[in-house]
């Protein structure tokens, strides 16, 4: 240490997250929820109040869900469905065979039976507000975003790396709350827009070397901050500081679209205003519609003379051979311009500007989103491409959903280092996928429409192949499809050939693709009848779950001496039942063993189960939500069979292992060779425990809590 | 005024809530949606924490869900259904052929059809917190429950009562803080408990007359208040001093039953205890058991043997002639020990013991609701009965939601004065039901059962009456079957005879009961094709609704003719469609007008329609929100008909008239006389309004929140 570093505050701290956006948010959440040490820094000093990005997609909203579940009385994440506009329909409109802009196909904007949530749109202010309010339940108030901060410098000490309790990183960071530079200033500032100065290059202003500051007497050195990190993950967007330090260069198109972006309440007569469009014009362009909350339109439109300022190049490779585009001369009467002259003949006057923006985007990838697995990268700092599809904010949070846990599980001591390997070999092929996906939208979206049965013959994108790929694209675009291969953490032994939408099955369970998120199925609870989507009892606490589908035990009592079998395996210390979780914490703290049978509640009671389905603790209380039945016909919402939602048979049954993320890990068979198998897969990664994680006197005061808090969140 | 008078702090409000139990609550949130000056006073000094009251039926969560819809980002009454246990089932236990205890019946708790919402358990303090929240989201934070407060003297001015803009009622009240009376000493106090000494009486050691005051040199003057009000409400319990000011005496059974309520996590082999059941012993009585939040159980135990204090007497008439129970002598360990013999051979221990009560009450029914219209009691001040059906939290704050936006619209100058005196003629019919439904009930409750096929022929309660009262009481108890009669608000001109069931039909409406609360269906927006239910569209925000089923337009061209005509009607400054509206408010402030047409949202488009179904406002911004179809087979939720649902023809179509509570106020036919026949309905007793009562500046300032807060909230 130096002599002026050992002047400068010094902290310690698990993960250090720089950048507050949704995927540096989405981060926090998890580390919240689990009770690992860390910060989350940014350098804006106000948050986001209007405009940004808005589509929150079927997946995302599946996760936002699964965090507060029906356990946590908070205004937080689980605000989206409500208060969000819910987009139904996606029209299409182009010119008929006289040039005249018809409706030419509508179809729905999300894919029906694909999730319970379909596809809704909000802008990010609310959405950050909502991670805030999560984060700061999670915590208990003592977490929340410091701003502004800016990080200066980096040092990885590669000495370090391999041992998982080193500080290994040391970041240098300057509260900026003192200078003005941490309110960028806006283009055309009279109306809130998007259009601000990039922070690229802010660092410079300040020492990027801690020893340099020793030479200037003027240094306030209350101001800086060292964070002495055991990871780091930068979320810090397109222009990342992070990927900077790690000399990691983004490939992609070198060539640059201009977008406009118009949040307004319009007065139009077109019909369809509120629901999404695609709209191609003759020769005017196109126009993708959004609407919005509170009667707002977003309109983007690719816009084409926008002057270009030719003294910036940017530092990115590849890209800008024009030179950056001049943001000041976009303007919402340029945008409105455009917008009027692709939906003519039909009226479009604007009375309330909400926000607007341009700007210059390529599509771009990372090729590495870590190194030495101790300092990260997510979200646009990894993948940027056109906003067309509402894909930016989803996968960007969908990113540290992934690297969230099993930082978590690693930084508790319940799971090796190398289990933050997957995140890069799992989302990387996510990240490929989408600059795919947008670069076919890209083109089909810019080219001119080819009007059919026109007297000439015309050049130009065949709408019915756009229409297509926008409805083959749904799929992906909802984020449910993602499918994560082989893996320390996924296990794709005894599992069939992946087929042409890259799914595996087990023969056991023919309708659940390991590797994708477990998809929801109604169960019923043994002990009280209720009925739950079974991703509400599987929440994103940290824990994993093994799912023993007992198949049905009143037509095959023989099932039921297998879960005697069971119990027997699951009292021995030697297995996952108890092995890997803390001695004296509750015993569903680490792996939450849960049994749903098939038979008929009424068929059966709770007091024929072996005990694990029903466990007691150190008060002799019975645990009464480890029991489930998956058919039955219910008094209130029908006959569920999950059993057959999932391809389970009611007599061979399946085991079922799903990660923290609800993505399934593995599928056995309902015998005790599936448990030791199941067993191998967890001995691959996690920690045997042998100490006491609690004192007596925290396990009382945690008491109440016993099935909401498990041991991740204590 | 006197002199002493003169120097005490005086104020004016429209509305004074004496008592914050739930009842008042749901008053004091009609008042701050509606934007009514109000203020609710409490003498206890502290929330309620644990126990109380816990059941929130089917009616109950309805209204709930019907202040929160989905316009407003709050934790409020919309987390009950998310944070509560919910019940599924009933099971009945009772002693088979041989004595021994066996189930035998069970059946819904909730009966299954009746409301999309199911009976749930949580304490009442949530309940409380989530009133206060709501309450504070309402009126921008600027309303809240003032606590300790007590009433000292009530005053009405007789002469005053008919002039509705008189502050006719004048109260003294005392400010507690600096007094010790305020937190009430509790028994057993090692224990939450409810056994708390009665307050009845407190008022007798402050002055009750304000002269006195004047002799008195050790008056703190500071700790009084005088406050003028238009209108009190006393939901001040079961010993309500309000009631007792106006001299209203109850009346009711003589025999007070004493029953004794215990919160614990039990430890049992009992298989049904997170159901909700009825356990009768051979001899040694009868059980409730609650399961509740946390995995809490409630039971409710009559209790046989308590000492009673011979020196205690009521007040209240005809009760108590056995002296008034010794409540020191209520302990978990007397609760306990009955369940246990009752529950036996089952184990029945406790580890933790979370709250317990015990109580004595009759089943009374106050004659009088209320005084002059000026002064008006509810809840528990103006019906007791036993806890067995969960009835008592639910019709208290039924009632103040029935009078709560009658007060809002005379209170605005909307509507006359005498639309108040309807809060007793429709809530007392529902006050005698309960009692002789709580009568029926506690008869077969605590009587000993009749075992079945047993050698000794026995007296006894023929347990398969017990379970078909329960069933058929489940209706009742759901509180959605309230009809309400005949009166200024409620016009069944042109219905069938009341059947047996309450009920009354329109020919044109066949399975719309008029006088109940709408029941939901759902519709599809035309503009949005969002799906919803009908009643978040008619969320209680104090307007009138008026539904034009305008059956299917593309079928039937002709209706949209009657469309047009309706059109010309809805102009004209002579009818409903703006003569009740204050001049420069948003056309739908106080009566809004929604078609739901009965034709395939494809088959039609928004402009086909006239204007008056989507309007637009000072600013030409067209209101998306007014035009729905009620058929369709719908993209996630699969066919609906709301024509169907309600026995609307598609043809001939039907007109319905909600009022702000939810209810029923009107049916009549598609077509111009319907129109003017809910002209006449509304001018019965609404007022023509003539004034502006915005000014320029306020309808800018609340401009984006148009269609979010209708005048009544302004």
């Amino acid at each position: 240490m130096t002599k002026i570093e050992s002047k400068i505050k010094h902290s310690n701290t698990d993960v250090l997250i720089i950048g507050a956006g949704p995927s540096g948010l989405m981060a926090a959440t998890w580390l919240a929820r689990t009770g690992v040490p860390f910060r989350i820094i940014d350098k804006r000093s106000n948050k986001i109040f209007s405009g940004q990005a808005d589509g929150l997609q079927s997946r995302t909203l599946e996760v936002f869900q699964s965090f507060s579940g029906s356990t946590f009385d908070m205004r937080g994440l689980d605000s989206a469905w409500k208060m969000a506009n819910h987009m139904n329909e996606f029209c299409f409109w182009s010119p008929d065979e006289t040039g005249k802009l018809v409706r030419s196909s509508r179809i729905p904007d999300s894919i029906p039976g694909i999730s319970r949530f379909q596809q809704i749109v909000i802008h990010q202010g609310y959405i950050e507000k909502w991670f805030d309010e999560t984060i700061k339940t999670f915590s208990d108030g003592k977490s929340k975003v410091e701003r502004p901060f800016l990080p200066i410098s980096l040092d990885i000490d590669e000495s370090k790396v391999e041992d998982k309790d080193a500080y290994a990183v040391k970041v240098l960071v300057k509260d900026l709350s003192k200078d003005a530079v941490a309110d960028p200033e806006q283009f055309n500032s009279n109306v809130a827009n998007g259009l601000y100065r990039q922070f690229e290059g802010d660092q410079d202003k300040f020492y990027t070397n801690i020893a340099d500051i020793e030479n200037d007497p003027n240094v306030k050195l209350d101001d800086y901050e060292v964070i002495n990190c055991k990871y780091v993950l930068g979320a810090d967007g397109a222009h990342s500081w992070v990927r900077k330090q790690l000399g990691i260069e983004v490939e992609g198109e070198s060539t640059d679209f201009v977008w406009g972006v118009l949040d307004s309440v319009p007065i139009t007569d077109f019909p369809d205003i509120r629901h999404r469009c695609a709209i191609h014009s003759v020769d005017s362009g196109s126009v993708m519609i959004i609407p919005r909350e509170n009667d707002l339109v977003r309109l983007y439109i690719q816009l084409k003379e926008v002057p270009r300022d030719p003294s910036t190049t940017s530092g990115t490779s590849g890209a800008n051979s024009k030179g950056r585009i001049d943001r000041s001369k976009i303007t919402p009467e340029l945008i409105l311009k455009n917008a009027q002259d692709i939906l003519k003949p039909f009226k479009f006057e604007i009375e309330d500007i909400e926000w607007f923006t341009g700007y210059q985007i390529g599509q771009r990838v990372s090729p590495k989103f870590d190194k030495f697995n101790r300092v990260f990268i997510s979200g646009d700092a990894c993948h940027t491409h056109s906003p067309k599809a509402g894909q930016g904010m989803n996968v960007s949070m969908m990113d540290t959903f992934n690297l969230g846990f099993k930082l978590a599980l690693v930084c508790k001591g319940l799971a090796k280092f190398d289990i933050l390997k997957t995140y890069e070999s799992e989302r990387i092929q996510v990240a490929r996928e989408l600059i795919a996906f947008d670069h076919k939208l890209s083109r089909l979206f810019s080219g001119k429409p080819m009007i059919p049965n026109s007297t000439v013959i015309q050049e130009g994108v065949d709408m019915d192949e756009f229409h297509r790929v926008f409805q083959k694209g749904g799929e992906f675009a909802s984020g449910t499809t993602v499918n994560y291969g082989e893996s320390s953490l996924i296990d794709l032994s005894a599992t069939s050939p992946v087929d042409e939408d890259g799914r595996s099955f087990s023969l056991v369970a023919t309708n659940i693709p390991v590797g994708r998120r477990l998809e929801t199925t109604l169960i019923e609870s043994q002990a009280d009848g209720r009925v739950i989507h079974i991703v509400d009892r599987t929440l994103s606490d940290g824990r994993f779950r093994v799912l023993i589908f007992s198949g049905d035990v009143h037509t095959h009592p023989s099932n039921l001496k297998i879960l005697d079998e069971f119990n027997t395996f699951f009292e021995s210390n030697k297995h996952f039942g108890k092995k890997f979780t803390p001695v004296n914490a509750f015993d569903n703290s680490v792996i939450d063993v849960i049994t749903i049978h098939g038979s008929r509640r009424h068929d059966v009671e709770l007091f024929d189960f072996p005990e694990f389905t029903r466990p007691v603790d150190y008060k002799n209380r019975l645990d009464y939500w480890r029991l489930y039945t998956g058919v039955d016909t219910t008094y209130h919402q029908g006959d569920i069979d999950a059993y057959e939602a999932y391809g389970i048979d009611k007599k061979e049954g399946a085991i079922i292992v799903v990660r923290p993320d609800g993505y399934v890990a593995k599928v056995t068979g309902f015998n005790i060779r599936g448990l030791e198998d199941i067993d191998k897969y967890f001995n691959k990664f996690l920690i045997p425990q042998t100490t006491n994680v609690l004192t007596p006197k925290d396990k009382s005061s945690n008491d109440r809590d016993r099935f909401v808090k498990p041991l991740l969140a204590v």
